[in-house]
């Protein structure tokens, strides 16, 4: 495909950027995925002032990606969850992390690993063919025009 | 494993974001992937000031992400190519993308799709264990201690 015929205003790595594409939004969901729901925690957790905290909850509830539920009636208080569509925003979020842990982890190693419950072992995630199941590196794949392509004029 | 003693320090996440995690940073890697590699080019399909391309090149060369190639001699011009670190950020990219088409497509579909040119098949990259093989989805997962976790005081 030629790239510069390519009008990329409805780009679907574009159009993700600006829903979550800050990097303290980023972070607000790397503690929902840690299990954080309660702001006061993420704001501890985050040392982010509470205003930029709650702009960006408040962006990513009304993208649909976190639900703010009431657990307590007097006072009233909040948690947020992610939403499937927040949970679909995983392989990104684990993906930014291991290649933090290749390239930029101490010398002692990656803080954290990631255990697969259902087999047990070690998870280590990686990208995979969904037609042949063979691990997929940048240069094994190429782009083709898709159904909403727009070329620019 | 506990949060709320977890000192996120040496996350990541965190530190990948700080190389990468800007707006402009990840359409500049966008770019980088579909092949362009020249700044006149990169400026056109972005619609981005110059000083800021130049900015955010020039964090991708210091960070070992991309390279800066001079191309030719009289005058001086350069080309950026993505490096083996540079490369290896293609997960994250693609399942942004990925997430973009399931969720902020354009009626018609997405824009472009994926190839596997090993097996010549819709790529469709997915998230799978390296140890069973099994497609992963986030709740099947589990943190764990690593080698370089540091806990809070």
């Amino acid at each position: 495909m030629d790239r510069s015929s390519l009008d990329t205003a409805n780009c679907s790595v574009g159009r993700t950027l600006d829903a979550i594409g800050d990097r303290w939004t980023l972070l607000v969901l790397r503690e929902a995925f840690y299990g954080v729901r309660r702001f006061e925690q993420m704001q501890r957790n985050l040392g982010i002032a509470r205003n930029i905290l709650a702009a960006r909850l408040q962006k990513l509830v009304e993208n649909g990606i976190l639900e703010r539920r009431r657990y307590q009636e007097r006072p009233e208080r909040f948690e947020y969850r992610l939403t499937r569509k927040g949970l679909d925003l995983y392989p990104p979020l684990v993906t930014l992390m291991q290649w933090g842990d290749a390239y930029m982890a101490d010398e002692a190693g990656p803080p954290v690993t990631l255990v697969h419950k259902t087999c047990g072992h070690d998870a280590d995630p990686g990208l995979t063919c969904a037609h042949c199941g063979d691990a997929l590196d940048a240069r094994e794949v190429r782009v083709e025009a898709g159904p909403g392509l727009r070329r620019t004029a």
